[in-house]
């Protein structure tokens, strides 16, 4: 099978208008993608996307329709017998590398194409990507990584070792986690600007729905994320956990200040508290508000930053994007860098496909990588499912294992056709 | 004065044909620049660029163009009266913002606006970029610094202070700056690839021309590095300085490992060892190959990253870029960081315009921050100067202090139009 075409897409929902999802910096996302199907002479076409939060989606399609010399002429077989010389073929392009390396709008273009990829082994394998990771030799999947700048931290063989000694007992966990799925959390009821009875309302919502785990946003107005923590923790109990997310508006010794002023109502972790580049200050905020966690990773660029703040001990909860990094082959040394330091992988969604695309990666890591924990939660958030042509299924506040082949990214023909940006019905309007 | 436009130009010079500026990373640059223009209704125009190698460029133009609806329109008054808050709503689009943030291609576009805008308030007083900014006052200076995520390190009081401290001798440091210059060092003789005869030319005619400090491209081949070393060494003599450059190319035990083969050598620094994300890696470098130094910074994509460097005591000399981070805004947090961690600021050029661009930064640093101090050395690379209407000049080993009202930055008309890329006559041969 060999690729014979590279489409882009620059799809855009207009989520702005109903200020879904808006938190302390992103105040009024149009939840986007740049889509990307490669097409082949087996008439099986392969998917992927990016997701970006409105202008610059456009930057990351011109930045995937770079990439197309790459990909376009290559074969499948090709791409599997040295998939790490391809993935760093894409990020060490000697000239378009510059204006990275390996980070921003080109490396969140190689996220969508090599997720695309990985859409279409599975279709021609006809599996699931979750499953058909989990059928990869330790030695497979140590060839799908490039470990540049890594050695330090994880050598090829000793990912293969931590891979062989999680075989035992994988078996097992791929059964429970086609019983039970991946458990998830909700941010649906901790948005900034609720109201206490819509804060009430979704809380008790999700509880029904079986989740144990809420987050909320905070960062903007800290009396008002008293209210609202008071109000959280009122509803969900004792014993369910309450995270929160300041999206990156603090300086250091502010998010130290501001999260003690809400550890009475115990955050199980505090996310993003400054930038997403700052290891330093990420360990500094941790050492003084402990025991409350800190999570990052949804914009953490690289796995030369993952490897940094894992090495630095400066989180407790690794938060995984499917395209942030370059796809699944980066985010394979990501959950590998987890493991070997111990600590749990919880993956970032919401947006548009990005539960979709998580689920795999969780599901991989539960019975390949990470094995089996009870800190593993996956975010999750119920909007703009209905476009995807295999939507994620919550299943008692847990994510039900895909079964279709594929990464379940494919959006719906009338869906992709319809949110297109500038000439899409939806914008035309 | 208010800018009524802002106008992009796609720049290439086909530099990769005649091999110019390969090293072990970037082997075949074409030497390119998203240009742009601001149009103002005071007929005075300014000008700025970012660096790029080739492929890519054309994401910056568009990156830059993004920038569009965030400065037409705007006052240079507004601008000035709230600089750090211009500098903000560049980087903090909300919907731009994610496809950074403040990294890779977006931010080489602010870079080029901003700088645009400092050329524009230059030429209206009058005045070279750095006689501009030594004419500053510290308030007025540390009003144009965003200090988010900085001030667990450097509070907007304490640069200040360091601004009102370092004025002392500042009059006669700037009389210094006029009849000397700052001093820069060469990195012509140090390419990959070059035989021994061209390396001996090289070097000596570096020496007739006054230069003390000689940069060589490491990192492709060992031995061939060996071989250049000790040539090098030979015709420069045991007192002028040899430095290293492996740009990026090493994972940190290599690096390790393989400078400790060079040591006899001498090497006063060791350039881009490793991943330029990876703080913690070039700190335990550092910590094994000392007293060789170790230097990083023209890919270092942020105040944030630098921040770290210095924190974490990772580098010896802080290679500031005069457009990979945000324009003079955010180097003016950068030096001042390297000024309170007293680490000398050794800017990054040669590509095209950086040696235009960084002279006016590294003048203004010798003057007003950094004060003076003999281990302060200026890239220069002896290419592409022709293309501007006041080229740098370089006398005795020495940046001249560049006179003419603004940047330095405006490219010839004849050079911008066969340069534009794929339509210029350079181009279309």
């Amino acid at each position: 099978m060999r690729i014979t075409g590279l489409d882009t897409f620059d799809v855009r929902f207009p989520t702005s208008r109903e200020q879904h999802g808006s938190d302390a910096m992103n105040v009024d996302p149009d939840y986007s993608a740049a889509y990307v199907i490669l097409r082949t002479d087996a008439g099986v076409d392969g998917h992927g996307l990016t997701f970006t939060v409105g202008r610059g989606n456009e930057l990351c399609v011109a930045a995937v329709g770079a990439l197309r010399d790459l990909v376009v002429g290559r074969s499948l077989d090709g791409i599997r017998q040295d998939f790490a010389g391809f993935w760093r073929s894409l990020v060490g392009d000697t000239q378009l590398r510059w204006v990275g390396p390996e980070k921003g709008v080109v490396h969140l273009a190689v996220g969508a194409v090599v997720n695309a990829v990985w859409d279409l082994w599975a279709r021609e394998a006809g599996l699931p990507v979750w499953r058909l990771l989990c059928g990869l030799s330790a030695d497979e999947l140590v060839a799908a990584i490039d470990f540049r700048h890594l050695t330090d931290a994880l050598t090829p063989d000793e990912a293969r070792a931590l891979l062989t000694v999680r075989a035992a007992g994988a078996a097992e966990r791929e059964r429970d986690a086609l019983a039970h799925g991946v458990r998830a959390y909700t941010t649906s009821a901790g948005w900034l600007g609720y109201g206490d009875e819509r804060v009430r309302n979704a809380a008790q919502h999700g509880l029904r729905q079986g989740f144990r785990h809420f987050k909320m946003k905070v960062g903007r107005d800290r009396r008002d994320d008293v209210r609202r923590a008071a109000l959280l923790r009122d509803v969900i109990g004792p014993d369910c956990a309450l995270m929160t997310d300041a999206n990156q508006v603090w300086d250091v010794p502010v998010a130290i200040d501001w999260m003690r002023e809400l550890a009475p109502f115990r955050p199980w972790w505090i996310e993003e508290p400054t930038s997403p580049d700052d290891v330093l200050g990420h360990r500094a905020i941790r050492a003084a508000i402990a025991p409350i966690g800190v999570a990052t990773g949804e914009q953490c660029h690289n796995r030369v930053m993952f490897k940094q703040f894992l090495q630095a001990d400066a989180i407790d909860f690794v938060q995984i994007d499917a395209c942030r990094v370059g796809g699944v082959n980066e985010n394979l040394a990501i959950l590998l860098l987890a493991a070997k330091f111990d600590k749990p992988v919880c993956p970032h969604a919401g947006g548009v496909g990005l539960c979709e695309y998580v689920q795999h990666l969780a599901l991989f890591d539960a019975v390949r990588v990470g094995g089996a924990r009870t800190d593993r939660v996956v975010e999750f958030v119920d909007h703009l499912h209905e476009h995807f042509v295999e939507p994620c299924i919550i299943v008692d506040g847990a994510y039900r294992a895909p079964e279709r082949a594929g990464f379940s990214i494919e959006m719906r023909t009338d869906s992709l056709r319809d949110h297109c940006f500038p000439d899409g019905a939806v914008w035309r309007r």
